[in-house]
């Protein structure tokens, strides 16, 4: 039985129970006591059991340098829902490695991203993921250079930190080829208005596919509107009431894909006879829920989490100096349902 | 300016640099130096600032006890569009009142749930969160009486655990009467099919405000389905195809009011002219993007994270027997768009 804690347990009370010294009792709760004998073992194991002890996480710090701590700073994790999965991703390999994960969300605010480094130092975390919640360059706060970093979903302009990006261009050729693969040959794009790693690799990944099917890129097909519903709803009144309208569309992502949606019912035209309709993201709450279901391209959201954490577990202990700067780019897997 | 660290900046490499005692840096950083000449303490932040030397927070916890920390253990962050919100509520009163939240996703397994707090308690975290991505009664591991404990949407049959949980039964009111305030007297609902908070408190406030509107309230009028846009639609073609059709709509969630609105525009029926419908959740992916906007009741996800720490704040120090435990209950407000 473990008996009722009125005040802290230490080592201390537990070598006084086992009648033993303080040293004993750390090496044999360390592991590391193959010179006490079994029966002296045994008696400092009794004593940590019925006192209820528990080895302080900080004590063993103070001893060993590792705190296991792997810092986590995000730009917006309440206004996204990938954020959950990238979180979750980066948990699960953290927990099969012993490391435990501090998130702390900075609303992009330049102060508070100081803080948070400066309490990350304080922790001594081992390693520091940089997230954002949509693929763009930043300028991390310069801090970060004191321990292994690697961004994820977002990189800087010149390379200098290592970083977690999905594969952009190869998403877009994906959902493009996905489209030209069913036989269509005048497929439209509506890209999101705002230059990101996402606008850009994408429109980059949809000229690369139409040029290997050996159609020429038209211009006047891709419309730029804002990445969200209404953006989708505007670009499908474009472009659907040309006399020449196209048979498909890929769209940024699955919020403008819902737009259009609503677009083409609005024109009476049929998803997929008369235009087949290609998102990105997988959004859960969306894509499947959409009549008939949206195909798409999954962001390997809960991946990318992964793979930051794996790629820090192998330069945890190196300075930031010893560190080559890798990009690691994770694939987008298609995901087909009834739009195409 | 800052020197390159080539090893650990110990207090002692402070003490070395200033000439003085180890004891006496101790006393400047921690603001704990009234007797010590201003000249002394200008030389040992000298040296902090010359060498970058960082307190380190394993050193302090050793000495106060005071580890800053707040456990929150998770049912499953990475499904839910809400968890981020919920995560965000906790830290944001956490970081004004220099607390770190230690996140922790267990994907409701027992077993992981048991080391998640083993590991907490090692890191002698101040308070626990265990929350639930939707309000249900659970069953919290024993352990977490160890420490001051708040479950967060979810709660025990005992009340046995302090709980902040959103006022199901007022959203479920709020939704019903700003249908009834419309001159709605035939006001159909779709609730989940399975026993959660939500659908057993949502039911008891539809039928409150029906009785307060003198309504009576009839069974016919209430369908069970899946909480999600096909349980949605399959109520609407249930309810809709009466000849005695009911003219509104309270739905479980904004998921299963998305189902609706495909279910009324197959039906030929126009929102709100001649079915009103009301959501709940306001799911911000969902609720705006639809034609016409969804109006709703919130869930208040960021004001129950940040009421859970607010509350732990307040029983720090204490042990669970001493805390009475008490049920905190967050308002849902009513959103209005266009769809009613």
């Amino acid at each position: 039985m473990v008996e009722k804690q009125t005040q802290r347990v230490t080592m201390h009370t537990v070598a006084h129970r086992a009648g033993v010294s303080q040293t004993t009792v750390s090496l044999v709760i360390n592991k590391n006591a193959e010179n006490i004998p079994e029966e002296t073992r045994n008696r400092v194991w009794q004593a940590v059991k019925e006192l209820g002890f528990r080895p302080s996480a900080a004590a063993r710090r103070m001893r060993t340098h590792r705190s296991n701590f792997i810092g986590f700073i995000t730009d917006q994790i309440a206004t996204t829902p990938h954020a959950g999965k990238i979180v979750k991703g980066a948990q699960d390999v953290g927990w099969e490695n012993g490391k435990i994960i501090l998130l702390i969300n900075t609303d992009s605010n330049p102060e508070m991203e100081k803080e948070a480094i400066e309490v990350m130092m304080e922790q001594e975390v081992e390693g520091i993921i940089y997230a954002s919640m949509f693929n763009h360059a930043v300028t991390p706060p310069e801090m970060l250079r004191e321990v292994p970093t690697v961004l994820l979903d977002c990189f800087t302009q010149d390379h200098s930190f290592s970083a977690v990006i999905p594969d952009e261009i190869g998403g877009g050729y994906t959902a493009t080829e996905a489209l030209l693969k069913r036989g269509h040959r005048r497929v439209a794009f509506a890209n999101h208005n705002t230059e990101t790693g996402g606008s850009v690799g994408r429109l980059i990944g949809y000229k690369r596919a139409l040029a290997d099917y050996g159609i020429p890129f038209d211009e006047s097909l891709v419309c730029y509107e804002v990445g969200e519903a209404n953006g989708g709803y505007r670009c499908s009144q474009k472009l659907f009431t040309r006399s020449d309208r196209p048979t498909a569309i890929f769209c940024f992502n699955d919020r403008m894909a819902m737009g259009v949606f609503d677009g083409l019912r609005k024109l009476n035209l049929s998803i997929p006879s008369d235009v087949a309709v290609m998102g990105f993201d997988n959004q859960e709450l969306i894509a499947p829920h959409l009549h008939p279901g949206l195909s798409t391209v999954e962001l390997p959201h809960y991946e990318m989490g992964r793979q930051a954490v794996m790629y820090l577990l192998n330069q945890i202990g190196k300075t930031f100096k010893e560190i080559e700067p890798q990009e690691i780019i994770v694939p987008c897997p298609l995901v087909i349902r009834d739009s195409i």
